[in-house]
């Protein structure tokens, strides 16, 4: 045992970038330790440095405004704490007991922002690498449902399709649900589309849609369903370095080229899910969400394709009323069987999701709206997948003719 | 285009760790930048940095030998150069022309090793992350094929699947080739097995499983085959963070557990793969390889199931030759199309290869090995599945009948 060590310990130090056996990062310290009281205890080893802060969401957080593509999105930036410096040079920090989560942390080391050496799990969001680790309080909490249980689970594939639309192969991931392969069952389908400065790969990576599902599932408060998450930026065909000529992260205008774009080839993503996998078709078992610029694109499918989504959820992201009147009109003629907005009370979208809101009670068009706590984050996201799977193809099909409403003065004929 | 720069900038210095919208790294430099020469520039940003250095696999290195598991590993440990500081404490250093090929590594500011802001590509071997670039000297060269160019591309699934053997669920990589989601043909698979320290990414993201048989595809030069990765430690179930109580990497002793649990469990992978996915089965269409175990893992599975792989690759890895004579007649009587052994030069491994070599060859059984420069590492597992590939299926199927031969006094009866 203590040999195993030595050598993992060696070849940590000497061989970081090209041995296969580079086991451990070698610090012996364990960071982040996650405490019985929750609370959780960062360690760093630094004898030379001279402050060491971590900076993470689990600490109180700053909101921030920033204007992007005409509207006011409200981040929640991540608070600092400090490193104590102790015996050897170990510095170390002790959270308060926190709330079942999966949380993102860096540390700041003389200024300089550096991962947690003692940590390998990272996540990269969009161009940022930060460490994480998830904390499940209690089963059944949010954090309960972004981790890894011993409970059946489906699979993830990044899969590339051709888009006659674009005139490329693009590539999408898709989870199927547990015991997909080797099953006859079909399964409806769920739609998930990211935000502007994502990828393919954001709802799993981000998002932990596969571990939500999964948890889901095997509790049996969501249906088994097929989850697709195509590349929703007209001018990327993959996340970065996988596809040629994008090493760097590339982010769209949402309100510029990219939702036109979505509208004009989600039927190719659309042709072959449908032809590939299997998918019950049709209304009632077709559902679109998506994050900031994937709830807007999600918002504006359903309007191009009122008889497509049976199910539509917005998150942190709507399209604008105005100019849509008839197409809302068109879209609740199908009587969906759930309209979802949700957006956090700080968020700058909040205006423009209260504002759909509002207009479709006065038209008597039932739409939900669900108001988190704070601003535009993946942490309001993963919570709102949560909640929204759980709504999805709970009732029995029915059928897909359009119905007329004596609503207000709009007329839905073409 | 000035206001999404600042906008890029500012969300990523406020909001590393939870925006969705971090885009950029906020460093406004280019690293590494690949220069017409095929030299690479580094840069890095720190006015109070006292020492700054680059350690990566392009430099030349030192071969550091390392007892594990009883037997001798060499690595080559990746050297170090200074960077020397310029204007606003921008430190640099350009290196020689480089060859072709995906290298490694990170910065070590103050003596602590970190990664590059600039660069938003890494990768996890084991525990350690570093960042990466390909470089691609040019077409048909080693790093070519590691890069992803304008060509068809496959597909990678992370699936799991029931191993009764094992009692639980475990996870396999699957590389499907181009073409596959909607059509007919049936293809035959190459079992590639991780390190010791690997998992069932390792080939993927370490080894660029999927760039490489897309390019080889692509050109011709490879049959399109199924590539299937399996976890092949058997008290993992899947990639670290992946499975419950896995957070923390765990490396496999292969010399004890692992080797005798794979050839127990492995029918479950292959019964797994042969039921879901279109393969053509049997002898002539079925390869096994793997590096380091994976590669005493394959030896041992086509001495357990001489009738299986028609195709064996062992890569930095083999099992001795005593107490094993009678398998590898087993195995040689099946006639098999290729027995493949690559090591490198430097590798301790390379003395139970030329062992294994010498005695097939006195025995008449015909063995292939491949010396390569350098250690036991990942740019010599890469070029070793580069060249295996391209040899494999290329033969029609033949009968899989075993054939006596008159060699040495080895009696294959049981």
């Amino acid at each position: 045992m203590k040999r195993s060590i030595f050598i993992a310990s060696l070849l940590a130090l000497a061989l970081p970038a090209t041995a296969q056996q580079a086991l451990g990062p070698g610090t012996g310290l364990v960071s982040p330790e996650i405490n019985p009281d929750n609370s959780v205890t960062f360690r760093y080893h630094n004898p030379k440095a001279k402050t060491v802060k971590v900076t993470g969401d689990f600490l109180p957080t700053t909101p921030i405004e920033v204007e992007f593509g005409g509207r006011t999105l409200v981040y929640d930036a991540p608070g600092h704490a400090d490193l104590v410096e102790g015996p050897g040079g170990v510095w170390t920090y002790t959270s308060a007991p926190l709330d079942g989560e999966l949380y993102s942390y860096s540390f700041i080391v003389d200024g300089k922002k550096v991962p947690d050496p003692s940590n390998v799990h990272q996540n990269r969001d969009v161009a940022s690498w930060t460490n994480i680790f998830t904390l499940s309080a209690k089963q059944g909490d949010k954090g309960w449902y972004y981790e890894v249980h011993d409970v059946p689970h489906g699979s993830v594939a990044h899969v590339w399709y051709d888009s006659p639309t674009l005139s490329s192969q693009r590539r999408m991931t898709i989870y199927t649900p547990p015991g997909y392969e080797g099953g006859t069952q079909r399964y409806p389908v769920l739609y998930l589309l990211h935000g502007s400065g994502g990828d393919e790969d954001a709802w799993t990576d981000l998002g932990r849609t596969a571990q939500i599902m999964d948890n889901l599932i095997a509790e049996g408060k969501a249906k088994p369903m097929i989850v697709v998450m195509p590349n929703g930026v007209w001018f990327n065909k993959a996340a970065p370095g996988a596809a040629v000529n994008n090493f760097q992260p590339t982010m769209a205008n949402s309100r510029s080229q990219s939702t036109i774009e979505i509208e004009d080839s989600f039927p190719d993503v659309m042709n072959f899910v449908e032809k590939n996998y299997r998918v019950v078709k049709g209304y009632s078992n077709t559902a679109v969400a998506g994050l900031s610029m994937g709830g807007r694109q999600s918002c504006m499918l359903s309007l191009h394709y009122p008889d497509k989504f049976g199910y539509v959820g917005l998150f942190s992201g709507v399209a604008a009323v105005e100019g849509n009147e008839q197409g809302f009109a068109k879209v609740f003629a199908y009587e969906p069987k759930l309209y979802w907005i949700a957006c956090g009370k700080a968020d700058g979208i909040m205006a423009g999701s209260k504002a759909l809101k509002e207009w479709c009670d006065f038209q008597g068009f039932p739409v939900t709206l669900y108001e988190s706590e704070g601003g535009h984050i993946w942490r309001n996201w993963r919570e709102y997948l949560t909640i929204f799977a759980q709504k999805l193809f709970q009732e029995k099909p029915q059928k897909q003719q359009p119905v007329r409403r004596m609503s207000s003065n709009i007329n839905i004929d073409d």
